[in-house]
C-alpha cells in the first residue's frame, strides 16, 4: 500500500477524519477542488492554496520545509484537472501544467478554514481571584528535565498568567538560564536581567529599589511592546513583610465593563500617552489602557498608576476616562482581586506582564535581606515551546500506537 | 518677579503662547478650569487632569519627576475655588481642600487636546520609490561624536525607514557597538547578533546563508512582534554581485490600494498566519499581512514569500488574498520600486524592518568575499533617542537664547 505524504512542515498530523469525497469544483474553470469529509464536513480549496502548499520536495524544501515555490511561479491560471483519493487516503489533485500534487489527509483537515480549531497548543486562559490557585506551584528540577512537567508549568503560565517553580537553586545565575529553556531575554533600558533590593538614597532610582509597599501595576506600559513575561526568581526573602501581590488584570477590566460600560468603552477606545520621565530616555506610547482580542475580549491592560502623560482627550470623554481608571484602581488595591503569595528562597515566579499586575506589600530591611532578580521573555516564546512540547508529545504517542 | 514653576517632566516647553483669560467652569460646580489663550485657543481642563499633572514635589517626585500623589488619593469630589494667572504668566488654581498648585504655561500648552500637535520629535513618514535617496548616507565617525549628525542619521531613518552610516571600522564589534546608541539589541532565536555569509550543505540553514538571489522580505514576520529595527553591518563585500535591493512595503502596499481597492481590503482585514517551519521552534502569529495605524495609513506589512501557513479564510475571500499577495510580490520585483545599493566595507545599513523590504542579488563566491552581521532594534528604542537628542538641542537653544 502507498504511505502517505509528508506534511508541509514538521508538526505531527493523526488522521482522525478520513477523506469521503473529492472533485474538481467547478469542473468547466477548474479553479477550486471540492472535498466532503466522513463526518459530512464539505470544504472548497482553491487552486493556489493547494498548489503552493504541496508537500512534494520541489514545492517545500525536504529539509527546512520552508517554501521552495515561490507564488508568483505558479501560473495564474492554473486549473485543476482532476481530483481523487488514493488507495492510501491522500488527496490526489492533477493539474492543468501536467504536475500532480498529493495531500496528506490530517494535515488537510487541520488546515480547513471550515473545520479547523484554534491553536491546540494554547488553551483558553482562565480568569481567578483571590486564592492560593492564582500562583500553582511546580516542581523546578523536575521542570527543567521532564518534559511533561515542564509542558504543565509552562501551560500554566499561559492559562492562569502566572506560575511558580519551586526548589531550583538560590543563585544568581538561575534567572539567565532557566528562563531561556522558553526562549531568548528580552533586554530593556534597565539591561537584560535587573535586580530588586531595597537601596537608599540617589541610587534607588526607581520605587522597586526601596522598601516601600508598590502598588500593583504592569511594568514597561510605556513601550510600543510591553514585556509579554516577567519572571523574578528569588534568592533571599527574609524580612519581615515583602509578600508578592498579584491580579489578574484581564478579570479586574471585565468587571468594570459590566459595572459601568461607558467607562469600559472609554478605555479600550482612547489611547493614553504612556510615558517614562526620565533623563536619559523618553518613551511615550498611545494605546488604550485596556486592549481588546479581535474576538472583544480583554487581551490586555496598560496598568501604569504612575506613568502616564496627561490624557489627551475631548474634555467629555475625560470624564469617562477617569471615572474608569478610578473604578480599575480601587479594584487593583482590593484584596478580593489580589492573591498575595511569599516567595522563597529557590522560587521563579513567572506572569504575563500584559495581564496579570504585580506589587508587593512593604517589608522591613532591618528583619532581614530582600533580594529577587528578574528579566522578561516575550508571550512567543512560550507559544513557541509550548507548540513544541505538544508535538514532541504527539509524536511519543504515534510511536505508542506504532509499537502497540 | 516669581519664577515659572517647572514642569512636571523633564522635558524643555519655550513659552509660545501667554494665557489671557483663566476661569473656575462653570463655577457652581468647580469641576473644570477654563483657559483662553491669547491666540483665541481655547480649553477646558478637568480638575483630576490638573489635579494629578501638578508640578509641586509632593505631586511629582522631584528627583524622578515620576508621580508620586497616586489618583485614588484626589478626593472624588474635588472642586477648583479659584483661577487666575500671576504675575509670571502660570496658571494658578486653588483647590477644595485648601491646596494650589501652579502651571507652567509653556507645558500647558503642549498637552492641551485642542491644541496639541502630533510628536514634534518625529516628522512624517516620507514615501520613496527607486533612486539614491532611498538610502541616504551620513558621516559614522561623525554621527558616534556629534549629536548633530547622530541626528540627522537617526531622523533619516525614521521618516525614509533607511540610512547608511559610513567610514565605521570594519571590524566585528561595531554591530554589538553602534546600534546600541539607539538601544538595547533585541535577541532572537538566532542570537543577538548574526553573521551573514555563505555557508555550503547542511550550515545553509537557511536561505540567507547561501549565495542566492534573495527576494525581498521582512524579517520575522512570524513573531507577535516583528523587530522594528534591522542593522546589517558590511565587514567585506568584494564578490561580484551580492547588490542590496531595498523598496518601500507602505509605498507598494499604498499603490496596490489604488489599484485594486477590494484585493487591498482583503488583505488588511483578513489575518493570516504567519509560520516559520523549523524542528525547535514553532512560531505562529495570526495577523493581516497589511497593518493600518490609527489614521488608516500603512504603518507596517508582514512582507513573508516563504514563512506563511495556508491561508485559512472563508473561499470567497482567498481568492482577494491571493491576488493581492501576487500584486503585492510582483511590485516588490519591480525595478521602479526597488533601490539597489552595494555596501561597502565599514558600512552601516539601517531600516525599518516591518515597513522597508530587503533582499539582494546573488552573488559569486569564487570572485571575493561577503559578510554581513546583523542585529535587531526596537523602533520605540529609535523615537525615544530621537526625542532626547531633541530635548538636548532645546536645552541648548534656551541656554543660548539666555546668554545673548
Amino acid at each position: 500500500m502507498t504511505a502517505l505524504p509528508e506534511s508541509p512542515d514538521f508538526d505531527v498530523y493523526p488522521v482522525r477524519r478520513a477523506i469521503a469525497d473529492a472533485q474538481v469544483d467547478a469542473p468547466a474553470d477548474g479553479r477550486a477542488v471540492a472535498v466532503t469529509w466522513d463526518d459530512g464536513v464539505s470544504a472548497r480549496y482553491s487552486v493556489f492554496w493547494l498548489r503552493e502548499n504541496a508537500p512534494d520536495p520541489e514545492t517545500t524544501h525536504p529539509e527546512t520545509r520552508e517554501q521552495r515555490l515561490q507564488l508568483l511561479e505558479i501560473p495564474e491560471d492554473l486549473r485543476a484537472r482532476a481530483a481523487w483519493i488514493d488507495a492510501a487516503g491522500a488527496l490526489c489533485v492533477a493539474w492543468s501544467t501536467g504536475e500532480e500534487s498529493r495531500f496528506h489527509p490530517g494535515w488537510l483537515r487541520a488546515w480547513t478554514f471550515e473545520a479547523s480549531d484554534a491553536d491546540p497548543a494554547l488553551p483558553p486562559r482562565i480568569a481567578w481571584e483571590a486564592g492560593a490557585t492564582a500562583a500553582p506551584r511546580f516542581d523546578g528540577p523536575k521542570a527543567l528535565s521532564d518534559e511533561a512537567e515542564q509542558a504543565r508549568w509552562l501551560e500554566a503560565l499561559h492559562v492562569h498568567g502566572v506560575a511558580i517553580l519551586e526548589g531550583l537553586d538560590a543563585t544568581p545565575e538561575v534567572i539567565e538560564t532557566v528562563p531561556r529553556l522558553i526562549g531568548p531575554i528580552r533586554e530593556t533600558n534597565f539591561g537584560p536581567v535587573f535586580d530588586v533590593r531595597s537601596k537608599t538614597g540617589a541610587a534607588a532610582t526607581s520605587n522597586a529599589y526601596t522598601a516601600m509597599t508598590l502598588p500593583v501595576h504592569v511594568d514597561l506600559a510605556t513601550r510600543e511592546y510591553v514585556p509579554g513575561l516577567q519572571f523574578l526568581h528569588c534568592l533571599q526573602n527574609d524580612a519581615r513583610g515583602g509578600d508578592s501581590i498579584l491580579a489578574d488584570g484581564r478579570l479586574i477590566a471585565e468587571t468594570l465593563r459590566a459595572r459601568d460600560p461607558e467607562a469600559f468603552d472609554a478605555l479600550t477606545r482612547w489611547q493614553m500617552t504612556f510615558y517614562n520621565k526620565a533623563r536619559d530616555s523618553d518613551y511615550r506610547f498611545d494605546a488604550p489602557m485596556i486592549e481588546l482580542d479581535d474576538a472583544g475580549e480583554v487581551d490586555a491592560v496598560r496598568w501604569s498608576p504612575w506613568l502616564r502623560a496627561p490624557v489627551r482627550a475631548p474634555f467629555e470623554v475625560v470624564d469617562a476616562l477617569y471615572r474608569g481608571m478610578r473604578a480599575l484602581f480601587q479594584m487593583g488595591e482590593d484584596p478580593a482581586f489580589q492573591a498575595t503569595t511569599k516567595l522563597r528562597s529557590g522560587d521563579l515566579l513567572g506572569f504575563d506582564n500584559r495581564r496579570v499586575l504585580h506589587g508587593r506589600t512593604g517589608f522591613d530591611p532591618s528583619t532581614g535581606g530582600r533580594w529577587l532578580r528578574g528579566c522578561y521573555v516575550e508571550r512567543e516564546e512560550l507559544w513557541s515551546r509550548l507548540r513544541i512540547l505538544r508535538r514532541h508529545a504527539r509524536e511519543a504517542e504515534i510511536r505508542g500506537a506504532r509499537a502497540a
